[in-house]
């Protein structure tokens, strides 16, 4: 059965990834990965679907035992994707789509290195501050401090296979699609199953 | 400016490689490269749009200097790719397809490391088979035997980078030109420029 493809989406925070991961789960295109965390449930947030709620010690546990794809700690809590049912929706053939900030991206690339990377630009500088601006949520010294941080982070895109520049939604989620369905037409490692299906038919 | 692509699409005869190449050239997605030739011009045949037709001492002067992507002889006459006209429409940032045979597109790959190579794939053996008969120009023996080199051609999809089967033309198409849409995404030689380019923004 074909084998799902693991895409992790990732960049400079306000080049919109979260936008176009949206776009693409609504669509169809593929399955989001459900994040694990340490924190409590807030409102309306339901266990398997806007988080696995696990304790401090439950989560220490899925590291030690190499089961997070990746993890990290924010303000004294911990948020990671447990790998178990990203592996599994991935075995069932469908595509799986982590939108993760640039730490969380390389960790994945280690502890599954077949994943896709995808890096998601804004279409300037300028528009980000823009973007920021109208955000609304940082003072301007810390949207200076950002627009160069940005510029750093850039740098690293050489880690990355893919990179979409999203300057309209639309073709950014197109540019997003075009990716997801040539990797599936790459040789790599299909290239025995492939041999074996011909061969299977003239043996 | 952008730069092109070199496509390369091959795989064994009776694929279909020559219909999608054709498709692909008619819809405007990418520039044919004409071949060199020392064989005579025959019928309607024009200089430069069917051929490049040339002298022996000529193709043998391409060749000893370089010139040529691939190169083969069939029966006393050559047939090849020049490099200029190519090297000429990539820098111009049209995309080029080539349809060549398996060893031709080996030769491509190495004279131009950074072509894209694409197999076609026959829907199965027994499709193959159907087409070559209702070809008409082969006997049955000479069918068996193109059955089982198809199978070792097969074997040599390692050598590529994507695989697209001709099950349907239109999305054998289709599939083509999301490969070459995707190859434009990838970050691979084009990081320096993309980090260039956000960097004189802020300079």
């Amino acid at each position: 059965m074909k084998q799902g493809r693991l895409f992790v989406i990732s960049g400079p925070s306000g080049a919109g990834k979260g936008t176009i991961c949206k776009a693409l789960i609504e669509s169809g295109a593929a399955d989001l990965s459900v994040s694990m965390t340490t924190r409590k449930p807030r409102g309306i947030e339901q266990e398997g679907i806007h988080y696995y709620f696990v304790s401090h010690e439950d989560f220490q546990k899925a590291i030690d035992e190499g089961n997070m794809l990746e993890w990290a700690e924010i303000y004294g809590n911990r948020y990671g994707t447990p790998k178990k049912p990203v592996l599994e929706k991935l075995a069932r053939g469908h595509d799986v789509i982590l939108e993760i900030e640039m730490q969380g991206a390389m960790q994945v690339k280690e502890s599954y290195p077949k994943s896709v990377l995808i890096f998601v630009l804004p279409p300037s500088i300028s528009e980000l501050r823009k973007r920021l601006i109208a955000r609304g949520t940082e003072t301007p010294e810390q949207i200076d401090l950002r627009t160069r941080t940005t510029l750093d982070e850039i740098k690293r895109i050489k880690d990355y296979s893919y990179f979409i520049v999203n300057d309209d939604l639309s073709s950014a989620v197109e540019d997003a699609r075009i990716i997801m369905s040539a990797e599936h037409l790459r040789v790599e490692d299909q290239a025995e199953e492939i041999i074996n299906r011909y061969e299977s038919e003239v043996e």
